[in-house]
């Protein structure tokens, strides 16, 4: 009857709120169409001022108008050409992008690989750049989409600066839910997309560059036309916006997602609030005796992968049955764990109802559970944290 | 008092009809959101078959999560590398686009230019195949946006199809809105965007390509991850869909775009749809006693323009006092020439609200004009072709 009806706990796409919504939907028949004008100029720069909080800088924010994957290309080609050499962090399905990147380009790379579930040992991170004195750069994923481990990207970042090397971080998955501080860290690149805890519809990734990577890319022929950075740069700096057409419900978009974040409380909120979201899931997922794929230490605050024999045959029952999308498992974990999506426009109601919904499906796809002990140790959890 | 009013006169972005409105609302709290299902695989595939129509093609149509400038750089890399030789017809603004992009891959460009407001001849095409025998391929704009002259794709084409270059077109402003036949005029890569008169907001773009170019694009290493047109094709023949997280709500905008044109009467009568608006435009242009930029042989469907003496301030009158955006010079004809756009969501009302308003607009910016002749020839012309 519900064909319509699907709650969203993936590990992105997720719901967009009514509010972004409304703010994408105000553009489409509005002057800030005729984009090279005020109308939508003073809405970019809105935009990309406020966007620098969830960055936790004080650099210039770059809009593209792609997916999020885009930015993490866009990262590595204006920094790194065929005959450099990278090191890429390398812990599950979306590091391997990174790869898939560097392949293309046809340029040297250095892997510093952990097991899926796990992170990255920055002291590895040392050991490859000794080394390999030569490396230009070194990506990290933040968080890992395809387990939910969080690399820890203070620490690395503390090795890269003591080098000449530029740090750069996929950001996709983590931004605004996880604490990512750029300028305090020394980050050099940040790329993310706007589709998981910024709340926005697929379409709009962003980037960010701290002034030692301006430099290595002021030095560097990108190859790309349309994501060189150079172009962008200029474009926001003289305010005549984008080198080509942008996405404008997007940016919309975005700029309601930084208002909604300010109102309520700022990005230190959002960081609680998601450690709030992660920390009652994972009470729950033990009290239904499952067990978690990531340590807490690394666990991410905006998804968390529980290993599940058959886990697609679940999924399937909680979409069908109870209208709930989980995240499965990708690559090589495939069927065998669910990826449970807390991010963005998520409460702690609307995990409880998730975890109702996983009791019965467990019970029919015949596992002993105690109806009722999932949901409970989430809400015991909530009434000692509730700032979700 | 109307701060949000504004016909959008432009040559795109345009304005959204409210049905693609409706479309694209739907996918943002939707099943489609998790685009691996079904939910969102079927509309992919039905949208990607349904654009065909508008190519006039049975090849593959790739929609790529990105602005109309992508898909140009998306066709050169796939298909031209460092080492390669591509010719590059180049009438304006938007020929210097492909300009752009050979120079930042460093290929070598041969260029047939022609002065702004004119067109390619073909037979200088012929020309330089026969002296850079080498040549990879050859670009053409088919409308340049810049000065709305439409180039000859058609005997272009023929001259391409007798030697090995493959044949690339930039149809961003002309799709739907001018006469486009790619397998019948042996075209083999035609690249677009959906903020034209495929009346989408900003942020799709399409291309398509024929057996010819796909051999090519097998044999060339691609420099780019995201714009790797193999992987496109593997993941949509195979039915997991575009590689990277697609713009849902912008693929659901297509279909109903699709679905619209095809209700009206399919593209055929977009094309005849789009000429009486062009006709009846330069009969009132005419009649106002001003100058085309381009003869009626190569004038575009989409978009007229026209010569005026500090037209920027003409179009702020417009934009001010009548709420109607016009599009203004680019580059070297910058307040030199209006840009009247009819493309997509126009009707005839929409262009005699414009007349009577711009010889208001003329009258106060010191213009002999006789109040009503714009509008009258403009209606005379309707009453003779009423297809718009």
């Amino acid at each position: 009857m519900f064909e319509e009806k699907l709650d969203l706990r993936l590990p992105g796409p997720v719901q967009v709120p009514k509010e972004i919504q409304r703010a994408m939907l105000r553009s489409f028949d509005h002057p800030m169409m005729d984009y090279r004008n005020p109308a939508f100029q003073d809405v970019l720069q809105e935009t990309t001022e406020k966007s620098k909080t969830i960055f936790q800088t004080e650099n210039l924010v770059i809009p593209l108008t792609s997916s999020g994957a885009s930015a993490l290309e866009t990262a590595i080609i204006n920094t790194v050409g065929p005959n450099d050499t990278i090191i890429l962090c390398v812990v599950g399905y979306f590091g391997e992008y990174l790869q898939g990147i560097t392949d293309h380009i046809g340029c040297k790379t250095v892997r510093v690989d952990a097991e899926w579930g796990k992170i990255v040992d920055p002291e590895d991170v040392r050991k490859a750049l000794k080394e390999n004195p030569e490396a230009r750069a070194v990506f990290a994923t933040h968080c890992e989409t395809s387990t939910s481990a969080i690399n820890n990207i203070k620490e690395i970042a503390a090795v890269v600066k003591e080098t000449d090397a530029i740090f750069l971080v996929d950001a996709v998955s983590s931004i605004v839910g996880t604490p990512l501080y750029m300028d305090e860290w020394g980050i050099d690149i940040v790329a993310t997309g706007g589709q998981k805890a910024l709340m926005l519809p697929p379409g709009l990734a962003l980037i960010t560059l701290s002034e030692k990577a301006w430099n290595t890319v002021n030095d560097h022929q990108c190859p790309s036309f349309y994501f060189d950075l150079k172009l962008y740069k200029k474009g926001l700096e003289s305010g005549t916006g984008t080198p080509y057409t942008p996405n404008i419900s997007l940016v919309c978009g975005l700029l309601e997602a930084c208002n909604m974040i300010e109102r309520n409380g700022g990005i230190e909120a959002e960081y609680k609030r998601h450690a709030a979201l992660r920390d009652m899931t994972r009470a729950g997922v033990r009290a239904l005796g499952l067990e978690l794929l990531v340590d807490d230490s690394a666990a991410s605050p905006t998804l968390t992968a529980v290993k599940l024999n058959n886990a697609d045959e679940f999924r399937k029952m909680m979409r069908e049955d109870f209208h709930i999308a989980l995240g499965g498992g990708l690559g090589k974990v495939k069927n065998q764990i669910l990826r449970l999506g807390h991010m963005g426009y998520t409460d702690a109601a609307d995990m409880l109802k998730m975890f109702a919904a996983m009791e019965l499906a467990l019970l029919k796809t015949g596992y002993e559970v105690e109806l009722g002990a999932g949901v409970s140790a989430a809400q015991r959890h909530w009434l000692e944290n509730p700032y979700c």
